[in-house]
């Protein structure tokens, strides 16, 4: 998400300071400058917020089942390290800050689908409990110090650029696995059901909550489409051509909700945002990232 | 609150383990086993919590205003402590956890008055949105290890016991300077109104939240009458038969909503439990008791 934000923002004629740990070059904008260091680095953090004006938030480097092995480690990771970036951005002077929440994990398991922004916020992962007390903190900076700040909570993204070897990213797994020839893992049943959006329109609706001015502060992005594991696995099989893909079933995981899909109404009517990358393009445009970028066939 | 709890369990014949941050013997009820160590004394908690059924956990030694002034800080005492509590409680098998959790600042500004459990969750202060996380580690220990819990949203407890120091416990302060002859500092107008609860039944929502077996995990614990600070000044008056009470007023604090009015017809409902003991009964406990511990007339 940060590689295509970065992008839209170059695009637009931007001055943009990436931050952050990044294994790897490729896929950084060469019109940006890039800090590589990891967020708890007070000092790297304090010197690349001078002079800027608005700040993105989109750091953290665990998954919900990750974070439900050692809860502890990540609150400090994720809120603790975010309420000290809330106090460098007051000293910096930045004006706005859009923070990258989780529309999957936020609402836990949702009593309305599609899930509106009002719905009850009952996490079952300390990832999602950590990604909403961030929230309540961006509100309490405004409150306090006047820091205005927007909350996106974004459903699962996927396109160019996610990294297939991470435990999060089912569109990116699944693709690279079938590329490479390996058996998909599917966690239960399959019929985990998801809220998929492009990363490039992602990176859109940071461009709109940068510009917003209205009075709602929390807004969903997602495409309002539910679809399941199962369902995913035939479409990427569809988009790289391929007979069949070999499954391999495991037990579920306790971190995932059973559906997650957003009402992204809000957004539409404040913003004027909605997804423009039609599923069956976006999964075109991953494939072919992905076969260039791993030399897959 | 603690003091009251302890002799409450006491008089039913529970063994009681305190725990907790002491400065002085007096109200601690000789029935209990009384630990004085910190909170974030890991090993000294998990010694204290072998062959513990239920846990109550009322720790915590910030207000709403004092959390404002480092989050990061209030953060880690309460809410990654908290954590480690819940994870100590799981090696000790415990069966179920009781957390006083704070109905006057899990809401923030209320939409609602008297405002339901099922109200917006906006706290304006990292005192409230640290409980808020809180009670949202419990629902996620329950769901990953089956640790039962239940969530008490307690309004502003009074009564003896409740120390005049701290810059919580306005009945207090009011009480003590207004017989020691000092003047009595309001923050803002004194039209900031407030639920008060006397802590005999707040005790007592906690034995009824022990015994508790049903759906709701949530319940707030409160009057349901709302009393203004100058309203609570005159009353006092009263209570203690003086003349008057001087005032002095200062500026208005940040981390105050102007209203918290709790709805209690959850716990009713659910429980049975009602608060006995009427305010004026209440006030005039609480200064039988403060006159009688600091020596004044």
């Amino acid at each position: 998400m940060g590689r295509s934000l970065a992008a839209a923002l170059c695009d637009r004629g931007a001055i943009v300071q990436g931050y952050g740990r990044m294994s790897e070059d490729e896929g950084r904008d060469p019109r940006a400058v890039w800090t590589n260091a990891t967020f708890a680095d007070l000092s790297a953090l304090a010197r690349a917020l001078e002079g800027q004006e608005v700040v993105f938030h989109l750091l953290g480097s665990s998954t919900p089942e990750s974070s439900n092995r050692d809860p502890g480690e990540d609150l400090t990771a994720s809120v603790f390290t975010t309420v000290k970036l809330l106090d460098l951005c007051r000293s910096a002077s930045v004006r706005k800050i859009v923070f990258a929440s989780s529309g999957g994990t936020v609402y836990g398991v949702p009593t309305i689908i599609p899930t509106p922004e009002s719905a009850p916020t009952d996490p079952i992962s300390a990832y999602g409990i950590n990604k909403l007390a961030v929230e309540k903190y961006m509100a309490l900076y405004r409150h306090l110090y006047g820091l205005d700040y927007q909350v996106l909570r974004i459903a699962n993204p996927y396109g160019p650029g996610q990294s297939p070897f991470k435990k999060q990213g089912v569109v990116a797994s699944i693709m690279h696995s079938a590329l490479s020839g390996h058996a998909v893992e599917i966690w239960g049943t399959g019929e985990v059901t998801r809220d998929f959006i492009h990363v490039d329109d992602v990176a859109s609706a940071f461009l709109h909550a940068l510009d917003y001015a209205g009075e709602q502060r929390v807004m969903n992005v997602g495409s309002g489409v539910g679809r399941t594991v199962n369902q995913i696995v035939e479409d990427v099989r569809d988009a790289l051509g391929l007979p069949q893909i070999e499954i391999v079933r495991k037990s579920a995981r306790a971190a995932d909700v059973p559906v997650s899909v957003l009402d992204t109404t809000l957004i539409t009517r404040e913003t004027g945002w909605r997804p423009r990358i039609a599923w069956q393009a976006g999964l075109a445009r991953t494939a072919a990232w992905m076969r260039g970028t791993f030399g897959l066939a």
